[in-house]
């Protein structure tokens, strides 16, 4: 084990810091702010939150918790069912939590994932008292080697009083050299982030901080909760089928070329099944510059289809994180991990020119999206780097079925119950049905093609009849708005939103 | 004349290119896209779209028409009754066509003011058939000086296959060496802005293009339609006093010294009022990153709290451009104008730290703004660049009076009928009744904040009993989706949002 920690812990005066959960989780008072690694499930602290979560079962005390993304592990279920958490931001993915926000009982700040450390760098938020990363290694120099995310690790070390290392044995060691540290300068004397490609790398390979600051280090051997990402369907791979002819389209036009421009996908089954599905399109030597790379981006590696892959976390299915992580030098020179203000920052998005493939809840007639509340007000996820993507993509592209709960639900409605991208941020949209190119389109034009191409054809009828309506009254945006939510406040009535 | 003309036109053989408005007007073939010179009235082609529509009544065509914002000298209107316009983007202010939106016969794109010529560069949209440009004067080697704004005009006229010129003799040549003229370089390959403050110059003063592309040269003399503010009231001097309070206790907490960080002030009466309003505060060397500069900006400058403006155009009252023009000198070392593109970008205004004030139409009890639509149907102007900043801003603030219609409006209703700004993007919000800080806030704390702070009292209980009632049911952003707009339907129905 000595040996072990030497070569984890490389800075020999932190090797007397080591310490149980239990007594690192006894630093964290009541009322405190706590910024923890952890970015869609990949990278989070494994040890120090469950002996929290303990702690408050005899010794109650509350605290802001702020992380990169969602957690895995059940450690929000564990600290929303021990009363731990206060407050929470800026994105979680957690049913138990989910459901204490809706009643209200944890406040939720739901926010753009480049925006968070904006907020503590400014003091708009914050002091963050402790932060508790997830670490492979501790360098000579004390700096943290991350695991398989940065997300916003980096600035809560830099920025907090204290730290606490979880030192996660079964994280590999060969994760060294895999990230790029770099965080941009004080406004507004900030200088343009140089980085112009996928590929660049910009900063350090590890974060740099005062070990003195380093207040108690843990040792782990557990590895990352597996992704859930369901297998492709019929109707992922007709999405996956309209979105490469449409690109394909590009192409022949002359706007793109087969190599594309550098893409994103966000989290979760659709957008993972559309990506993989490009493989059988006719491009190649693509590029991501994404936020998260799920099994799809590994799957096109393994296509040949992919040359390089830029995001803030890494978190796989439990056989594709075998086959890379197993096989991890054959994919590390084309891969590399950035703090999440860097993956999603609008100044990169948009000189980069990315194609941002996104996955929405509901879209309406005129393009709005709603990516995160159920009729308006029961919150799923957060929005988390969505708008970052959409707002500043060359093109900005939805993806969802048509239809949701056996048809109850149409995923196209006369208008979104929440809004969450206005339509000047959404360019394309598809379902199963079809694809709906917006681009240049005034709101009456965009609801006749969404229409046509995109809602289910069991309830086209039903929405064609109340777009025909509103424009009989008037309007740029025309809307009746007596009847805009009546299709949710049916289905809540009858069980479905079918007239 | 001809003294004035080699002044005017300093590239000998272009002299034969001048001809008449109704001569270049000709030139403009239905089905044409035209991009036209023209930010926040400032700046406009003032001969030949009055000859285009004059054309018309013989000889009807219709065209898509590109400018940078609003045009003066009632142009819009002319082109509307002329019925010229098919399609029109990306914001206008006229009242009659206006009305020709709402009913459907002209197509209106409504975009984010930083977007357009991104689109026109992918050939998302385009290209261009003609580019008519008022100048100052054309260089030796046939360069465009532009005159009161920059707009969209550089990248117009060098994306067209030719260009109209109008040289305004009206305009000073002193405005030379004015103008900053950046063109972003193609994606994917694009290098960083390297703009990092206010007075950056990291262009050219004028618009390089080919001189053969210049079809023709119309000679005109009309200065620029004055802006119709309405002076400073008892609200908008509220609304300026409650925000400097605000900046002054964020002064207090060190998060801001008193230079503050760069400002913007969307157009328009209140952002004006509000940012003259700043005068009266003990802030100093204040900067502006703006996209029009009013008449506050020079009273600013006056009063010596102002040491630099940059924006796009320069839109004053009559009184206030015989100030400014009649003194240029004085002013002319402390001012940048600017293509939109970059008084706009994402990534200045995000590395700059900016504060942004725009104005709302209304705003909900969450904090989502809408900017735009009557009734969630009917379109005002269009979002402008209000988007640009309050997304990016590193303060993105909303003012508006807490009533409009003499009371018969609320502006702050339970749920907007139509959304510009997500909550996401809105830090700060203030009527005459007060200010709600609402940052790192989850909804129902916002909703608390707007109500006791921003809302008139006498809606006051009417919005509570909402949100109470939407909250006893549930949820992270509680709403009753089936009275969500019965405050807007009402007023149809009565005349007024009052129970």
């Amino acid at each position: 084990m000595n040996t072990d920690l030497s070569a984890r812990i490389r800075h020999p005066a932190l090797l007397d810091r080591v310490t149980t959960p239990a007594a690192a989780a006894a630093l964290i008072k009541d009322g405190m702010v706590v910024g923890m690694s952890g970015f869609t499930k990949a990278g989070d602290a494994k040890a120090v939150p469950v002996a929290m979560a303990e702690r408050a079962a005899t010794d109650p005390f509350r605290i802001t918790l702020i992380t990169g993304a969602s957690l895995g592990h059940d450690i929000d279920r564990m600290l929303t069912e021990a009363h731990v958490l206060a407050r929470r931001m800026p994105f979680q993915a957690d049913p138990t939590l989910r459901k204490a926000i809706n009643r209200g009982e944890v406040m939720f700040i739901d926010q753009h994932l480049s925006e968070t450390v904006e907020h503590l760098r400014s003091r708009q938020l914050g002091p963050i008292d402790y932060a508790i990363i997830e670490a492979a290694a501790i360098t000579e120099d004390g700096g943290i080697i991350p695991t398989t995310s940065i997300g916003n690790s980096a600035s809560f070390a830099i920025l907090a009083q204290k730290v606490i290392v979880e030192i996660n044995l079964s994280q590999p060691l060969g994760l060294d050299g895999l990230h790029d540290i770099y965080i941009p300068s004080k406004r507004p004397t900030r200088a343009p982030i140089p980085l112009m490609a996928c590929d660049s790398r910009v900063g350090t390979r590890y974060v740099q901080i005062p070990p003195e600051k380093i207040a108690a280090i843990v040792i782990t051997n557990e590895i990352d909760s597996a992704s859930t990402i369901l297998p492709a369907d019929g109707e992922t791979d007709a999405i996956a089928h309209h979105l490469i002819a449409f690109l394909e389209s590009e192409v022949a036009q002359g706007r793109l070329n087969l190599t594309l421009q550098p893409l994103q996908a966000g989290i979760g089954t659709i957008a993972n099944s559309v990506l993989r599905g490009l493989a059988d399109g006719p491009f190649h030597h693509l590029r991501l510059y994404s936020e998260v790379l799920q099994d799809s981006a590994f799957d096109l590696f393994d296509a040949g289809k992919l040359t390089f892959a830029s995001a803030s976390s890494i978190t796989l299915s439990a056989p594709c994180a075998e086959r890379v992580f197993g096989n991890f030098e054959r994919y590390k020179d084309k891969l590399v991990l950035r703090p999440q203000e860097i993956s999603n920052h609008p100044e990169i998005i948009r000189r980069l020119g990315i194609i941002g493939i996104n996955t929405a809840l509901e879209f309406d007639i005129y393009g709005n999206v709603n990516s995160t509340h159920v009729d308006g007000t029961m919150m799923m996820n957060g929005i988390g780097g969505s708008g970052d993507f959409a707002r500043n993509a060359s093109l900005s592209i939805f993806v969802t079925k048509s239809l949701a709960k056996d048809g109850a639900i149409s995923s196209v409605v006369p208008m979104v119950s929440h809004v969450d991208h206005t339509e000047h941020d959404v360019d394309i949209l598809v379902t199963e049905v079809g694809l709906a190119d917006l681009r240049e389109l005034a709101p009456r034009e965009r609801a006749r093609l969404i229409i046509d191409n995109c809602v289910h054809p069991s309830y086209r009828a039903q929405l064609d009849d109340y777009f025909t309506r509103a424009c009989a009254r008037g309007g740029h945006t025309p809307h009746l708005l007596e009847e805009a939510f009546s299709w949710h406040i049916r289905r809540k009535a009858t069980g479905s939103m079918r007239v």
